[in-house]
């Protein structure tokens, strides 16, 4: 229940918490793979041919332990792997430290500061390149794109446009980076222009980083080919549906042992991710409460039966909420004393800028007791308490273990697919955002079928051609929603 | 409780089964529009305007109450309209009574044989040109693609191709479209070719329709611009899951009054409309047990908690099995006569051909006993006996009244915007098959909220420009897939 | 759609719609057998001893295909069975024209008038003494104990209290059953004791019923041995349950068609029909309300997630209001007139006074049209208007078909393993009400498993010594709940 | 992750792991006495009466934060308490710390070994006399009957019946039972006996321990009254029910981030416990198999549609195996050797022998692998492995932190409204089973009502007389099941 971390740096390569969980890390790594068919199955076909050999890669994406399967696969398909975590809170201190045993160099822990998780950023971008000086990744895995924003970043002031890092920033996170960029301008002139130079491309994880870099290309800033992991099927469609489905329950669970039943919880937003939670939620006996700006997701929702309406109609009214949008500003302080005392509020979306958090500590009056890690009670002015999870980042891997293996091993296989794509075609794409073809989705589900003993039927030649698609698939058209 | 069925001609231009009944479908029409807000708001906000003036508009789509409300609100907008059911068994009776007598021609009763099915579709086709002759449409309203085939093939028949009329066919239908066409092609020479002349776009309401629209814009062979209404997100991701998730079971119930809970129940596929279907017979309590060809939806089912298996390890243990796949072959005579005794049989698919029922009307030694109308009982050689409802064709069409009017009035209001853009566009738009762009989507779905009370909550500027959207939408990339 | 209705009475002792439906009765009687398998077992264990061997039998039950089979399977061991239903909407004809076809004297047909309705009660006491005369039954299967009120009433006539027969009635039903008992009383004098003389006990179906048998037998004034079949756990916690979760919607479909998704529904009452009825409303994506008296089943509601407020509360919110709760002025003529455009008010509890249907009728300006049989739309003089189904009586027999086969097997297994033991203990048992041992409770069950391919596991003896109770059952105290 | 425990006794009358613990501890009891509406206003209605002033009291109940809010509520009403843990597992020791720090004695840490257990269980009962000796208690609040079952045997012993304490023993823990209390008849000669003179009586929390009082009660040799909290609707219907609806798969999460989605488990019994389960893990997507040896509870199980089979027919199919019964041998060492690799077995019923764990560990070639605490993996002698949680006891307890507040305040104000009872009819009440009258269970309920916003509707005069019940309640029949 201590919050406190020390970071160890023990035989050079690596900052994690502490390095004697990596025998308990080892054994649930060991688990993991037994619940990530479709990672195992990738290391079996592509290990001897190794497609990513001697690759240079950086990881930014949860330090978790199954984030630990994606980076012991990319290293059996021969890639040479540094690895930071995306998020302040959701590193598992026992994968990293597992991980770091091991040898591949990483740097995370539970409860980085915001210095501290940006320097991590730069420690898993800097390959030594054996005269005290770095390289930079060929490849990165990203995840809500930091590393991208960072490389990018860094890019454009040393291609002289230094209006961003003067700028006023809009959040002490803005800050951090832009003071690390200057830092960085010191001690290493021109690396962003070397690490340019061989960077090949990008797989990003998230809607929100998948946004940033559809932003870019269309800004005509990108500066390597992307692949769009996030709208994968078998990746939208079932980590931010599924996984969410389990962790968010869970991560309230862990932090406040709340009794779901009978509540009134507040989702706000209904994309996949809000789906999940809003389902979860109503499982146990919830009664949720969607807010939507989407007509279409609002619609949805109200098909479902949940009720749809704004933040403002729901306070004092509801007991629970939870942002999934992607989006900022979505639960603000005026609504935040607004809430019913003992209100909970946390974020399974993406940025903890969907809770206005600054605000509400810097609120005249406020109160803020830590109960334990990851878990605040602020006692307002007008007498009444809410309690806010993890800092409003993502409340089911600061407070629990984010999502399971299995659905995971769905998202990492399309992962290590498009790290494989990316290199293989390095030469041939251009700066542009990519999907991976229907056909490699459907094989991602189908490496998942046989561990849940799903049986699929075949088609007869004769039904293919009835409706026009080959036996093996794909058997639908790009449009398909599923 | 008679399945026998008088045509009128009264008056002329209609063939209903009872002109009495109109009182009662205006009666059920009213109530409909209530609950058809999107359709009700197109008839305000255009009637002035009357953007279809005069255009000829054929329909040949299921002619049930809510459709009755579609018709209604053409020609408020303007259309010239005739119509006919796509569905031997789909019609209301009361509901074409009520057009009828309205003064629109309708050629539709609930069970007819094939051949007064395809004489009714030729009868909406036909608008008399005051000379004693036929024009054509300038705009169709299809559900299937049976207009759209037969003046595909009529056309090719006129251009000289006569390969398909004069070869075997594979069913009595395909023998009996190719009888109509012979015919007229003595009665009306030329007709087809003068019908295309005038004919401008076809929107087209199912998955199976729009399947074969795809295949003639590859072949190169589509005569007109064609509009996918079904992939409309308020239509595919409505109509099919949540129109099924209602009219499956009432299907069912209508037909044999049989208990849900406790049994067995297959569903073959796992798109939207078996995602309906599923979700509807587990809510009343029966196990369910998908069979899917597709991994990602096979995956989706298992993440659902549905056992995924094929249709042939479930014989013996499962009481009701649904077709929803839009392929043929799907239960097989070998099925039916392996299946525990009183098992039902049905299809919410599409076409009567996902089960083999001329196989099983054929089979050796089996007796078919006629319970009530669309519902009959098989007593196989073995001793056993099954249940076939609506003779394969759609259960919810044929067995109860359809999908009820609230979620086809998104279907509809596409299916009414995808006519008004057909004819606006007219001179500019390629024989190709176009969407509705996603801003006329969302409309839909917001012309729907307020009926059901859905407040929606509006992005201030700062939100939407954070994410990159205009602040009325629309929202989302065109990939994404809800 | 002709709601006018011709009674029969050919070869004498029958009233039904019309024999000619007797073959489709014959039919769905076939098809409900399959799915009684506790009535089928009975007959199978007890025809060949006929415990019930020339005992005379009067039902007052709705007379539905299910009943058809209790009937005969009431015959099959022995009895001689006369009939009535219990309920002016709840026959269906082609049942009630196949028992009469069959020879048991059954007086009833959908759509009866309440004058109609209790004469059509007294034929089913009338057995014919074969001197001109009328015999009384010694059993009685009654629902709602109409049957037993009449005994009771007519008894309490002759006995020389004519207090109630000649106080002011509260309804129009209570003066059609005090004019029918003047009218006994001249035609049959001295009937009723005779009756009485020979009545030997009474078993009852429904939670109303029981209540009244429990304040009889209260008040010292039951005149014969009763048994509560109502609170078998087979009976109460299936048929209220799992009967109303299915015939609930279908009653709703088939008399509106009307879309269940998105909309707000109230279910007033949380017992086991309330639960069902909010179960299967949810199920279809709307939004449930429930209002209760009792603290412990409002906690239970809120648990499940419904909201629990007063019916006041919802008023210009709900559009679906239904009654489960068995008591009266539920839903009130200034809560009708307050309601929304379009609302649906139903009942599915016991009798029409759940709705003051009535005071309605009787409102200043109000209109009533008749949509189709059971189903009415009154235009309230404030410009809105509301469907009112089945006139207020039981939805689900009113308009559909009531409980589907399977569960009532169930509950009709207990009724006729009551009647068997009260006939068997007509020497023994007291003037009270008794309920089922539990032993028979678990039979009943027991009889339905195969059915449906449920596999019990086997208490060893050492487990059943551990938690004492009989290997072969029963295994529950008698407060368990189920 | 140290399993180690270190056991205080600093300033004399406790047993805790850490008491510095103390303030995290108060800080989630603050939490959990706005989650347990029901004990706080018990507080404020007695606390002035102080009902329990000096009276002894020891609780044999989980040490959770729940259970502290319990005691508080029993000291707040005048009681001299002592506790004890009721599981070797189930302590949360930061709650067992802050109850220690306020200075009431307690005994009990997380993963006590037996002989630990059954210590503190003496300490519990051993109020000292002031004078070097020791009381015992005056009424005992009981979970599992282990308090019960010590002062009974001890009792019996010093009646001079020593036959059981010299019989072999068939467990461990009975050994060790037999060896405490040989070893308190040496250094407390006559302890039981005053004991027992002073004991008023017991209340009992769950079936296990209820059906051992029943047992006792009929063989004649219950020693006090004994109230049946258990069976209180508001504790069985809702504690067993919705709690393990939230706790069981907050126990599977924290002990092993399963992904529950797409897996099999087996739900062994289907009584309230059963149904929570299998309901949680349903609406996480796994596919649910029931094992049941009750009719009528495998018939619900069917009802809602779960598999009912046996544990035999599952495995090799099966990841997951819950045992909810009560009983003995459920999972046995000839199940586990045949499951598929990587199952988890665990138990939410009572006692830990519902899973064989001692053969299980006894077998040859096994190898037990600790994982965390509460977490084993057996690598069998055939190659596959299988997950124990908690050494097969309570897995919500042992992994996660049992039921939530809101619940537990429903059960625990049973069980202080039993103590209260229990006092104040001391003199009245005999040797038997008493449960709670209708009317405290409805209180209870209405308790925690307001809380979560809900309405109760009352009755009018009128409405309580047609239906015969006060307008207050209570409102159902003693048989009525809820």
């Amino acid at each position: 229940m201590n919050a406190q971390v020390k970071t160890f740096s023990q035989d050079g390569d690596y900052k994690v918490a502490d390095i004697s969980l990596a025998d308990w890390g080892r054994k649930e790594i060991d688990i993991a793979e037994h619940e990530m068919p479709g990672l195992m199955s990738i290391r079996r076909k592509y290990a001897p041919q190794a497609p990513l050999k001697g690759v240079r890669v950086t990881g930014s994406l949860h330090m978790t332990i199954q984030t630990a399967v994606l980076i012991e696969t990319l290293k059996d398909i021969g890639a040479d792997v540094r690895w930071a975590s995306c998020n302040i809170f959701s590193t598992q201190d026992h994968a990293a430290a597992a991980i770091a045993a091991s040898g591949t160099p990483v740097f995370a822990w539970k409860g980085e500061t915001l210095e501290e998780y940006w320097d991590c950023t730069l420690d898993a971008l800097s390959f030594p390149d054996g005269k005290g000086g770095f390289l930079g990744p060929q490849l990165v895995v990203d995840d809500g794109g930091d590393v991208t924003l960072l490389i990018h970043k860094g890019y454009e002031l040393e291609q002289g446009d230094d209006s961003w890092v003067n700028s006023p920033s809009s959040s002490h996170e803005e800050q951090v980076i832009k003071n690390l960029l200057k830092r960085v301008a010191k001690e290493r002139p021109g690396y962003w222009t070397r690490v340019v130079a061989d960077w090949k491309g990008v797989s990003e994880e998230t809607t929100t980083g998948v946004h940033r870099l559809y932003q870019l290309a269309q800004d005509g800033k990108l500066l390597v080919p992307a692949i769009n992991v996030n709208d994968s099927v078998t990746k939208s469609k079932f980590d931010n549906l599924y996984g969410c489905r389990e962790s968010l329950a869970d991560g309230l669970k862990r932090a406040l042992d709340v009794m779901l039943a009978g509540k009134v919880a507040v989702v706000c937003g209904y994309g996949d991710v809000g789906k999940g939670s809003a389902a979860s939620l109503r499982a146990y006996g919830a009664r949720v409460i969607v807010t939507e700006i989407d007509p279409i997701c609002a619609l949805q929702a109200a098909m479902e039966g949940y009720e749809v309406k704004t933040v403002e109609d729901t306070l004092g009214e509801a007991d629970i909420y939870v942002t999934t949008t992607g989006n900022k500003d979505i639960i603000r302080v005026e609504h935040m004393t607004a809430m019913k005392d003992q209100a909970i509020v946390c974020n399974i979306g993406h940025f903890d800028n969907e809770i206005q958090v600054d605000a509400l500590k810097a609120l005249a009056g406020v109160k803020q007791v830590n109960i334990k890690p990851q878990v605040d009670r602020f006692d307002l002015p007008n007498g009444r308490s809410i309690f806010l999870l993890a800092e409003g980042r993502l409340v089911n891997l600061g407070c629990a273990t984010g999502h399971p293996s299995f659905v995971m091993s769905n998202s990492f296989s399309n992962q290590t697919l498009a790290q494989i794509d990316l290199w293989a075609n390095k030469d041939r794409y251009e700066r542009k955002v990519y999907m991976l073809p229907k056909q490699l989705d459907e094989e991602v589900a189908r490496l998942h079928l046989e561990k849940i003993g799903v049986k699929l039927t075949k088609l007869t030649q004769e039904q293919a051609d009835y409706i026009g698609v080959p036996v093996e698939g794909p058997y639908k058209p790009e449009h398909y929603r599923y």
